[in-house]
């Protein structure tokens, strides 16, 4: 299988997605082709041993800034690596998915336009498998669309349930509405009407979920607006930055509780391998026409090689085709 | 100084509330009046040895339980603890303030409709005094209004700006407007016409400040609507308490590892203090004519004890005073 790779998106590019890409042909059997600075990749990829048939490199001579407004980025940059990627997703039906760490509003962007929607779908949104108590749950949306309306959030939950029962391989995906109160009369206007939509449009919808039940692994799929959901992830991943930052302060206070810390060591090496977001490397972007996986702005090798995995994996599930099925259906 | 205290609110009342009642008249200079179903309350009383003069009990026969929809209580249920307590509070001006731990919903509609609003103040707002890696943030509006306008978010900001200059001491406040994204252009419609007001009337408007950094300290007051701000510190509370429940896990299935964590045990318990909120003990909810302080629903003795003194720092600095002058000039 082929896929497309930005070499320019994210915090560490071209170095750490060279990487990764490296990393995924020699584990995985699947060819790579690299959109980006083409001087830059190669210079790059001669650090490694690999099979060279395995990775392409297509010049784009334009880069996006992490900052930069998606709709310049998708009217005036098309040679940049996002819209190039993009272009070779939809015009060669060679390539399974695109993976790209850059710009996640040029990304939605390029994607909607370029690739077009899903027939029944009429926004995107961005899923995100998140680590919990028991399983992986899934939260969309993380920042697709600030602003949808209740009938968008009813086609992300539709998408949900037939990601997390094809990927994550969840039987009966539990579906829940993400509100201030668990009660149906609770929250505003827009989260009421969504939850009467899902009630009457899903069978396994089970209601609202409170923010605080969002790590316990209590629903398998997490529905919010983008504005929320990317509130949600990026309070999370500040929460437990400063957390650790002040834990730290604190146990350099003590060389006893460095000592502690020290013994501690492998058992929080587990839990953060666990909860570390490069193991799944990527979120799907659902609705557009192909498989668009988008990584953390920060991203290491690994999360990229892990990206393209998921990426592989959506299209030997045939993801698109059971979303088409199911949701028009 | 006298104060009123809903003593069937949350759900340790009436035993931890009067619990706490006692030992905040042991500690301040205070007299505490309950409100509540006066049998309990008193048998709670005869429990503790206090001076007697110091704590008055008035019945309220009715009590409101956590769900109940607010408009409800307050058009029906007129003897509530909550209902009582805040006449007690309007109608006679020996009380300094109101403490509850009860429906938060039920507290903001009758202090809403029975005490009115500060002139200039349309819609009330819940701040929340939380610990980040420097000093205290406050974090407005946790819940009072999920839906607010443009405007009442930033009389939202021109109260926290007064409340963290009076009450945290903090001279010049950096303000900040939560959204997902750092620049003027990013986020819904709503948040960019609010960041435009606030860039007019507010000096020390800082500009957006992205969720990661709630917890970081780098901003004093965070402003957002009350969804989202209900959503932020619900999923803080339950990272905080799946990561402990993972960590305990992994902890156990190792000696060596639980050994470590038995020498960390006094850094960890200093950090838990800090960030606990039973230290500050109640969120002021800002906006109505009066001192309110509104409790977490699972406080315990400690966390009334402090709420009670939170209330009263509110009168000793005359914090209403100070916000009807600054927010109507």
């Amino acid at each position: 299988m082929k896929v497309v790779v930005d070499a320019m998106g994210g915090d560490h590019a071209p170095v750490a997605i060279v990487a990764g890409a490296v990393e995924a042909v020699k584990e995985f059997d699947v060819e790579v082709t690299l959109v980006g600075i083409e001087e830059e990749v190669r210079r790059e990829l001669k650090k490694y041993s690999y099979p060279q048939e395995r990775i392409k490199v297509i010049h784009a001579p334009e880069t996006v800034a992490m900052d930069e407004s998606a709709t310049v980025v998708v009217r005036k940059k098309r040679n940049s690596s996002i819209s190039i990627g993009v272009d070779l997703l939809k015009d060669n039906s060679e390539y399974k998915a695109f993976i790209s760490a850059g710009n996640t509003g040029a990304v939605v962007a390029a994607s909607t336009i370029l690739l077009g929607m899903l027939p029944g779908v009429e926004r995107p949104a961005i899923g995100l498998v998140i680590p919990t108590l028991n399983r992986f749950s899934f939260l969309i949306d993380v920042g697709a669309n600030p602003d949808p309306k209740p009938h968008h959030l009813l086609q992300s939950a539709l998408m949900a349930n037939v990601y997390t029962n094809e990927i994550l391989e969840i039987a009966n995906p539990k579906i829940g509405l993400l509100n201030i109160g668990e009660e149906s009369t609770k929250g505003t206007d827009f989260v009421k009407e969504t939850h009467k939509m899902m009630s009457e449009r899903l069978p396994n919808f089970m209601g609202n979920v409170e923010p605080n039940e969002l790590f316990s692994g209590k629903f398998d799929c997490i529905i919010c607006d983008g504005f929320v959901g990317n509130a949600l992830i990026k309070v999370s991943q500040g929460l437990m930055e400063s957390a650790g930052a002040l834990l730290k302060r604190e146990i350099k206070k003590s060389p006893i509780a460095m000592l502690g810390a020290f013994l501690m060591k492998s058992r929080l090496e587990h839990i953060k391998r666990y909860a570390d977001y490069s193991e799944y490397g990527g979120a799907p972007l659902l609705g557009v026409n192909g498989n668009v996986m988008i990584s953390h702005g920060r991203s290491g090798p690994k999360a990229i090689k892990n990206a393209i995995r998921a990426g592989l994996r959506e299209a030997e599930h045939g993801i698109l085709t059971r979303l088409r099925k199911e949701i028009e259906g």
